[in-house]
């Protein structure tokens, strides 16, 4: 069994990890740390895990987090840097969901999360945890930068594309939208139910943090410098991620759905469906699985990907579990093979 | 592994045995029919089950159902009374989701479901599917009647009152809300999302069909006959049931938190919150439990009793799976164990 | 034109008495004050009212509310009474959206609110704002306390029976649900989309703040100390209050319907529906309405009524502006006709 | 006062259409037609509209229909076309919501509609009934053809650039999002709550209704034919539309910011909003208004128009309804002021 830490234990990816370790065969949360609610059982403020979790939150301690095989970062942006490299040291492994070691450029890093990198050195050894285009590099890593919730759909519904070579890499458009437990866990008015239910909007038009994360990881991708426009919008629902992908064919001849289909065959979570279909984010609620359908409106020029997945499981927390079970030798679906809640 | 069948896979009970028995460490589904289905691939109609179910839909049929080793009828009321005696009659047991046999009286079941009893004679033989009140006769039945979804919340929260005899059954409510899911899946304009969503009421006020089976099961609890003022309400969400239930204590010595503690403390599934808690029906969404929790507001007569459930699974198809753990001898919580999707 | 002014303008209730009285033909905003908002244009806050009020909002000051002719206090409780005395004494007239006013026993307020009354000589010439019962006072009145979203269900929902004195005032229920709305515009956890969507739940089940306003109001209206259990529960809508209540009759012959019929068949606002019906809440939103149906289940004793209304506009700011029509000797429907938003 | 007629009144605009008509201060409807649902009062179809509306359905009857100075058609798609030749004969003008006279190419009409246009010879007559490019020929029309929901919002986002020409035609990107009112009121398994709720989907990608509606729109604006993907999502919401519109400018010098609110300035229901600002669809939920941004992502070439309106009023009822008001020499805002409603 996998020793499993979790810092930052609070928010909704932590206790999505919880959620999912629970059933998982091979590992156990030894450790899982809140300073604010030190002392206080995890069931008490996830009473969904009343008689499945016994564990209370603990103060972040070197010494007891050494003693896990694996600690996951659940933290704000800016929290993992300071903490992972006392843990790294001690030869416990780390997998961090949250920005801090995703970007390997630090003067990007630093523009957009608006504050100095505490362990700039780090970030070449961390590999990033995207397993459909990773999973070799993953296989070794000792830290693992686990990708964002839209910068996974984003990659994953252009992948094929850019691997085949096939559609212009400098006019790419993300139209993404994304349920609002993505905004975390923390008092504010703007993502009160008064405020964002029964509403629909755009957020970040002019730029998102997400944007220089998800041009790195298309970059690598495409193997050249891409351009895309990124639009995120929120949901009135609280998982879910949708992306609706459009790019221009710069071969008309491929036949996008064959393409789509052999890049994801042997892939345990991503899902290619059938031509013609429209992916429902329900569909892989509560769920690892990634549903991808690709269209050319009028066998246009113009090829529109749709994207859906569940932002705190392959979005975040299932990801990460699911590279633990690659950093760990088991088998790459334990613990995930739920499907989506329907309805 | 248990050979398992279901009749009537298309509804929303029906999908959901399914999603619980994709994870159950020791059954199968061998046979899923539907009339109107037939040939369609499971995950065609679901697509959450794609990668994880590769059955389609197939004509009901003896031949094939009594095959398995059990058999689900997840069908509207009135159907599963015309097969049920040949299935049975081949050794094969069987689990009614429907209300076809939970209520012993032939003519109140006539009158409410208004349509003759077709198989009558095997009403005395269905064993009622609570595994609270009724372990011992499910372990050794062949025939069980799944208890509908606001009778499992309103018996479970007066069982402890009733059985110790504190209460006057002559007087009690049960002021209970379902999600939309309850009401099935089939075209209708009533339940249209225009219709029920952003909105709530009453229904049935003067009388509902499930009146008669939680009054049934109320006086064999209480060893009298009761009387009960049943009002069902429509929440604008998926699933989840909550029972608000009032009754006057006859003893009001009785420290109604430890009774109710007590009562329940060998249960896998019934969950007793501490004193002053409020369950959430989020708290169970997806889940096998039942969360409890009991007041006594002004320390006077009056117990106030807060029951949620998830109508889907311990209103139906999670409690049918326990039964059939019950009636296979295996592990109760078999497949059974996952938490609560939160958020 | 009535020169109207708004303590509090950034909550809902202040936004919600902006959207009506825009449509006002006899009432004119003037002023609006906020003390975090200062200087900020009205329609910054809430874009729904951009080109359709020009005002932003200033600091509270009592020179620039004297020269309205009205001033609605829509502040949280415990703010009104310290501003309340000096401008009634420039002979400006006062209604108060919270509870300051209401409760005339000032121990009992003391004890729900938590803190000493800083205006109790005032209390006696507050008038209950109910205009249902209260219709002549509130003509008369200079300060109307204007009664909270739960009291104005459960007293409409009561006083047919109470008047007529057919029902044990000693036992009544009121099981009532809320949409989010009614907890106001605050930063908090507790009510994030995340918290409260897909789900529901009672709270404050051993007390709440509204339970000794709507007795006394109930008291009022019987002619004696009536006793009340009362339980509110979250909505995961907006706006909305469901009431369902429950009483014992005392006497059986007594027509209930024709009894409601005959009580509210000269009100404007409120609509007793057809024997058989099932109010719902959505039928109401957005509107000054209230929707009763009386049902005798059974034909026995009990009697429930369900009752709905909005809680921002016949349970707050509608009413008060209905009590501001009547203090203005105004038709009392002035800018409060339209129907409810369906769908 | 204006004599109306509404002929297919059960449905969502038909609704709308009555909500809004209740409180226009020139119009009163005097007839209202369904076969289906002949002499049932409307009210009882609709809750929310008594005390407000005292009419029954009437079976459709071209002498109570040429009694009105106007007729609104709120019928499916090719029923109009049967009865608006005999009506228009009679001298009482005519709006249709349908799609009917839509599109002047009737081979493209009927290719997408799939049958035949029964009253081809009229369309060269109806006007398209946008306001904000057609005003004029508006106020002279005996036959409107109101825009569908998505057209609406599509053009009123691109007019401006294209009627400025500083963007390239050819490469139109249109990804819309509609509340599920869009889809009618007709008893359907896919627009149940349980459907459509707690999720997100496009549908419809590889070619939609709307589309050749909208380009024919857009091509007249541009003087040349343009080239449009569009993508529509079904939203879990009742009302509103959300355009997010993407176009590359050919003339980068350009202040679009500016262009836009030239372009508006004068337009009683188009709220250019201030530069760097999201519109929500709350904020025009059950308004008139449409609400617009202009976005340039890192100052590039790709212009993003975020659009919202709501699907009912703007989209449909109340564009009819200031269609209405031109062609009869009334306020064009008269009966249309009223705020969105938030929360």
């Amino acid at each position: 069994m996998v020793k499993v830490g979790i810092v930052g234990g609070t928010g909704y990816t932590g206790a999505e990890l919880l959620r999912l370790l629970v059933g998982h065969p091979n590992a156990n949360v030894t450790v899982i740390t809140s300073r604010s609610e030190k002392g206080v059982p995890v069931a008490q403020l996830y009473p969904n895990l009343r008689g499945l979790v016994d564990l209370a939150f603990s103060e972040p301690d070197i010494d007891s987090l050494s003693g896990c095989d694996l600690v996951f970062f659940a933290t704000p942006h800016g929290v993992a840097q300071n903490t992972v490299p006392a843990i790294l040291a001690t030869g416990t492994k780390v997998i961090d969901l949250s920005a801090d070691f995703r970007i390997r450029d630090i003067a990007i890093w630093e523009h957009w999360y608006g504050q100095a990198h505490g362990a700039a050195d780090l970030v070449p050894r961390a590999v990033y945890g995207l397993p459909e285009y990773n999973r070799k590099a993953i296989q070794d890593a000792d830290l693992v930068a686990c990708p964002g919730c839209y910068p996974t759909s984003v990659q994953l519904g252009l992948m094929p594309l850019l691997q085949a070579g096939c559609i212009d890499p400098t006019d790419l458009i993300a139209n993404s939208a994304s349920g609002v437990s993505g905004a975390g866990r923390q008092a504010s008015i703007a993502n009160l139910h008064t405020e964002v239910s029964d509403s629909f909007k755009a957020y970040a038009a002019s730029g998102h943090r997400h944007l220089p994360e998800i041009e790195q990881g298309l970059s690598d991708m495409a193997g050249m410098d891409v351009n895309l426009t990124f639009v995120p919008h929120l949901l009135p629902i609280n998982r879910g991620i949708h992306s609706t992908i459009y790019a221009n064919l710069t071969d008309t001849a491929v036949d996008v759905q064959a393409l789509f289909e052999q890049c994801y065959a042997d892939e345990p979570f991503v899902d290619v469906l059938p031509a013609g279909s429209h992916p429902e984010t329900r569909s892989v609620r509560g769920s690892n699985y990634c549903r991808i359908a690709v269209h050319r409106p009028g066998n246009g020029n113009k090829v529109v990907v749709l994207v859906v997945e569940d932002n705190l499981t392959k979005g975040a927390s299932g990801q990460a579990i699911q590279c633990m079970n690659l950093m760990f030798q088991l088998p790459e679906t334990a613990g995930l093979s739920m499907p989506g809640m329907v309805p």
